[in-house]
């Protein structure tokens, strides 16, 4: 029989978890496995919250097992590392994305894109390859191969760098696959939220025209004076969207909610590029016409791979990128998971997990 | 007030045209315009029937004019070039295909991709630069700019190699844009017809493995044995479409009916192409999480400009890759177009022009 969570390993930790479907999280008691050979062990100092953390604590995807630690935006400190661990040293400021594992072997893997290897295994939530389940960063102590994890240059912020672990990865990847990354190109990126933000960073930092598109009216002065966008658009003003049509060369689509595609489509320069990183549950309509027409595409991306991510990291350090973000105690956390279901933060929950979470919370 | 058909140019002209919805095609006298400085003017051989001409005979897209002449798939014999025509004598095998016009200046023009100019010219029932309304190949003559006349090598057969100017072109472009041309590649086609048959024909002279998807398990046979495909699958065998998941580098699908594209994302591996060819007139369901996760694209593509479709025609030759044909007299039109509906035909109708079409008729 598998032993309990909190004995299963040697190494003694502390997070908050979500018991079961309601995805109210309460201090949790576990255990990490002691630092192997490859493994870099760290102090956990921030935690950013992602949206599919909401997703994962209610079980909205139909995979999450209970007790869950999640998180997925995770820095920290070095405090071991195993006899193999060449890149990393105790001190050092590294973090962890989406990814503890992967099958190291496959074509995708040797291509450096450990993100589609069809055995990846996410930071929480997922089987490990010694049968243990997956804990993520809302917690005190991370244990990880070194292969999984990121190095944060000094002067990039530990806790507004945080998110950029997966928010900023999985919008930096498809702006450099898809080509989108060219200074003089105009991209559209739909939705301003955690990626959103993070989308309009990083592209205006590529040299990039940026126009933000919206349903919200009320983000225009955030979009433009804030965030350094060059123009808006409501996407459901016809005027304004008629009055764009065929100027983008791509789009960048972070909304997961159901939303039309063809206005989105129409918005494209022939040859442009629909790129969804938003996870819509249910299908989108999607019209043929207009995509043979102007040979655009719909392509997807999936956050990125190890060495993409550290190539994310460091251009934003060198860029001065980093998350808007609004700091938070653990014990706020059910609360921000609310406010994140209503969209009221810009843009992303961290929580300051070396200040505020305590083994007497 | 605008001139007659018959009285509009100086040069006589004698084709089929349908003139009302019914999509009933009868005889019709109208007049070409003289040969320019620019022009080609040359004997109608033979005429291809695309799936097109159905639609628009029937005004399914309603963009149609009557009278309307329709026919995109033009072969025949140079009669007359104009002064400053270089490329083409009188005697010569030339071809139209969808355009015989552009504006030759916009950024698409300039790259040669006139197919995607915005003030691209089709070949019948546009208007022309002069203002007159343009006549396809279902008639006796033709006069077109050199620029969009194509070259004829001896070793094509005219009758069979008509149907390239359309069903091989929207084929063969997509194949080399989005890069399934390369040996070894796996590509699946979806359709058996028309232009799913070319497809099959170009990618195996390509090198291209080739998977035949079809709703048709009868079709299995003629794929394998007559087409030379690999493998047959029948798209509603879901034991079939899971044991081939995630095996292929890309598909054409050529397909104009609504259809399910959640089994052919889930055929493609990671980084798959999912090209259509086909136009389904309602959107279809795009299912997100697919595409996202194996970083899979769905892309359209619409025929092709006029170098490649020369390129595509001259790859035609030296492979000795033709369409397989049906030849009918004109008089037969009518009933050829009910079989279309029907798909009642492997795989293309091409008319006999030359030796069928009388005035008397």
């Amino acid at each position: 029989m598998a032993k309990s969570p909190e004995v299963e390993h040697p190494k003694k930790a502390f997070g908050w978890a979500a018991r079961d479907a309601s995805g109210i999280l309460s201090p949790f008691n576990f255990s990490r496995r002691a630092t192997g050979e490859k493994d870099v062990t760290f102090k956990i100092l921030y935690c950013g919250i992602c949206h599919s953390d909401l997703h994962m604590v209610k079980n909205e995807w139909g995979m999450t097992t209970y007790p869950l630690v999640p998180g997925h935006e995770i820095v920290g400190v070095v405090t071991e590392v195993g006899s193999e661990v060449h890149r990393f040293k105790v001190g050092d400021k590294v973090g962890v994305g989406c990814l503890v594992g992967a099958c190291r072997s496959c074509n995708d893997c040797s291509n450096n894109l450990e993100n589609y290897c069809p055995k990846s295994i996410l930071t929480y939530g997922a089987v490990y390859h010694d049968g243990t389940t997956t804990y993520g960063g809302y917690s005190d102590i991370m244990v990880a191969d070194e292969h999984f994890v990121i190095r944060i240059p000094d002067n990039l912020p530990l806790d507004a760098g945080a998110p950029l672990l997966c928010a900023g990865i999985t919008v930096y990847s498809p702006l450099k696959f898809y080509g989108l990354d060219k200074p003089g190109l105009h991209v559209g990126v739909v939705g301003l939220g955690g990626l959103g933000h993070a989308a309009v960073k990083f592209a205006k930092a590529m040299g990039v025209k940026i126009t933000v598109i919206s349903t919200s009216p009320n983000k225009k002065t955030e979009a433009l004076e804030h965030l350094g966008a060059d123009s808006f658009l409501v996407s459901t003003d016809q005027g304004q969207i008629q009055a764009a049509l065929g100027t983008l060369d791509g789009i960048i689509d972070t909304v997961s909610a159901v939303h039309p595609l063809l206005p989105l489509i129409g918005l494209l320069k022939s040859h442009g590029k629909l790129i969804m990183v938003g996870a819509p549950e249910k299908p989108l309509q999607l019209p043929i016409f207009p995509i043979l027409l102007g040979r655009k595409i719909v392509g997807g991306s999936c956050i990125g791979g190890l060495k993409e991510t550290q190539e994310m990291i460091d251009f934003a350090a060198k860029h001065n990128i980093s998350a808007d973000i609004e700091v938070i105690p653990i014990d706020y956390v059910n609360a921000a998971m609310e406010r994140l279901v209503k969209a009221d933060v810009r843009y992303r929950f961290v929580i300051d997990i070396g200040n505020t979470l305590k083994l007497s919370s």
